[in-house]
């Protein structure tokens, strides 16, 4: 696999990895804007966006837009999270051409007021589903506590009210503030024509403008709060815990994940064997969550409400025992192999290798090959694990709960 | 791409489909067994039963089979349906032999009386959960009622009492009779060593029997009748609406799969664009069931209760109006397009071709290169989609509904 990139003079950077023995193209428009570049008024603005691409274009209607991504086939996406948006294709690579054009269009929606209507609507409806079911809400709102007062902690789906209260103007607004070229990172992954890619885009270059891009940007603390929410007749409790964790700028997140895999994997972990193996929990996991400059630890638990503090207790258990005795030699060279593994069969999926190459350009400017990726995981020590455990603090750690519990024992 | 195939003296078939460029090796075991093979007393046992494969084997524990499929890293999963029961893993090519090693060992599980009883409370809080979260269980319940009286009519997951009266002595019993060598195929897709896999599973022979095989196999007729189960407090109105369809043995399923596509796919359907593009539902669409002897085509619906008469209504309309004046070329080619590239695009993952492959081998004993079912795809006509519409009748389903409405208006 080759690395390429180019930077065209509006700002708009191109990254490719190419696989000559892939069979096909993934495709993707990483924007460098989500919830956290909006304000709290407009909560749901980058997400309505992105819906709102589907919708139309400046050169057609939702039916083209739509009819185009049929003819050329493959697979398309969009995404929006925290801190990016990003919109994907994947096709046979003699389709290439097309798929670029259709990306185009794709960040030239019309906002058609009728469109707007609509697709608000379809959002105000998954606002709504998502409040209405297990586990309700749950995996946004530990951000909207935990990081109280900083960007991160906004909802990237938003709220009956900010998306309410959306227009077209504003979107509009937003989206000539946010997609400017030098904002964007198109990244192609497997059997990419880079050269035609990089002509095909620079030719349609006027499209896109330079903007001034803003983001604030400063490390938040979490905070170390309980919170439940009462919800009566569900027939589970759902609770995440959180503590501060590693950024994608910081050296030690591979160790943090070797160090989450261990005790905390859905399969195999400590958090597994104790809890879910033993059928106390459905699920009882720890995992490591990394944003351009934050980061945080996040504990997931779900299970019957008669037997959710002793299973909380067992997690505090088993996070104290492991930062006092440290994860064994055995554990981390398991964990070790099924990242290994896990990296080396992404060689085969042009989609999988996109989707990280592009988060990651977007938020740190790297890149990394697969093979250095394997080299960083197999450089990692015992001793760098379990200095995580020292480094940040899993005690008293910031903790929500959903359910038919009216108080929980942390 | 080369297929090979074998059958061993105790009838189990070994096939694969060899991928000399692919860079993993997926390989699967499908057990020729399912919901359908259970009685009502005893329904969820094949699922059960799947479940218990991962907890230990006769060579060890479940820390060891756990322990076994991290150090091999790769991906590896199970699934029970209504007729099959498989277990799949993917692995870099290297390690092919211990996988397959892996795999003989979860078709070993030791049925221990203490993971059993772990085993069956999970099941049972998953039951607990399917029908305390959207869409409440409505995705096994229509087939309860549709095929009354049909072997397939019965749940997967199984119900609260005949998963609570499970015992260890009915499993063995269940797994002796049913995971004969002669009911299971082991299927190998990508980067494969046959000579080297059908030498390692002949050696291994001794631990697999034939057993004398029976499955009730009648063509079921679906019911058309309407079952309104109330619900209050949720948000959504859910339904499912089912006529009879052809099965894996009926030529004109690809001609069913294409109208499925131009009527009622997820997105650029005629349901979509009436229905999902303008807001009136979250979920409209239609496809086609296939089961090794029986068929159906499914409607499925979800959206607020005060729009869900009227989406009903137009449902119908679009059946009716598509009955009367057919499909337009143009939505035969859009949706044609759509299955052959995304047909053309799985050739990249040796897993999807591995799905298709062994489940189609298990329920009809034919295989069909990539080319051969692209060269289907294409032979068939307008006519032929649209006489997909005159030979099963659309009108008058079966219709299930979920949710707070106390009647509905079909």
């Amino acid at each position: 696999m080759e690395f390429k990139k180019t930077t065209l003079d509006n700002g708009l950077e191109i990254i490719a990895e190419i696989n000559e023995q892939a069979l096909s193209v993934a495709m993707g428009v990483f924007v460098r804007t989500g919830a956290r570049d909006e304000s709290d008024e407009s909560a749901g603005l980058s997400q309505c966006g992105e819906h709102m691409t589907f919708k139309s274009s400046d050169r057609g209607t939702a039916e083209d837009v739509n009819r185009e991504l049929d003819e050329i086939g493959g697979v398309s996406n969009a995404f929006t999270s925290e801190e990016e948006t990003a919109f994907y294709v994947k096709v046979l690579p003699e389709l290439q051409h097309r798929a670029v054009e259709l990306l185009g269009d794709l960040l030239r929606p019309a906002f058609r007021q009728e469109d707007f209507d609509t697709e608000k609507q379809v959002v105000l409806e998954e606002i709504k589903m998502y409040e209405d079911k297990p586990p309700f809400g749950i995996d946004e709102k530990w951000r909207e506590y935990f990081w109280r007062g900083h960007p991160l902690s906004r909802s990237v789906l938003g709220t009956r009210e900010s998306v309410g209260a959306l227009t077209p103007d504003a979107m509009r607004e937003y989206f000539n503030r946010r997609y400017g070229s030098n904002n964007i990172v198109f990244a192609a992954s497997g059997k990419v024509d880079f050269d035609r890619l990089v002509e095909q885009i620079e030719s349609a270059r006027g499209d896109w403008k330079p903007v001034e891009v803003f983001r604030e940007e400063r490390r938040p603390s979490g905070v170390r709060e309980t919170r439940v929410i009462q919800r009566e007749k569900t027939a589970f409790e759902y609770a995440i815990q959180a503590v501060d964790g590693p950024s994608l700028q910081d050296d030690d997140r591979y160790a943090a994940g070797l160090l989450s895999t261990a005790l905390g994997d859905d399969v195999g972990s400590r958090l597994f064997w104790e809890l879910v193996d033993t059928g106390r929990a459905d699920v009882a996991s720890l995992y490591s969550n990394c944003y351009s400059d934050a980061g945080c630890f996040i504990t997931s638990l779900s299970c019957r409400p008669e037997a959710f503090n002793s299973n909380l207790s067992s997690i505090r258990l088993i996070l104290d025992e492991a930062r006092r005795d440290g994860v064994t030699k055995e554990e981390l060279e398991r964990a070790r192999n099924k990242i290994l593994a896990a990296t080396a069969l992404s060689e085969e999926s042009p989609t999988s290798r996109l989707f990280g190459m592009g988060s990651e350009w977007l938020a740190t400017g790297v890149y990394r090959s697969m093979e250095e990726e394997l080299a960083i995981l197999k450089r990692i020590t015992l001793d760098d694990v379990n200095a995580i455990l020292e480094r940040y603090r899993f005690d008293h750690p910031f903790t929500i709960a959903v359910g038919p519990l009216e108080s929980i024992e942390v």
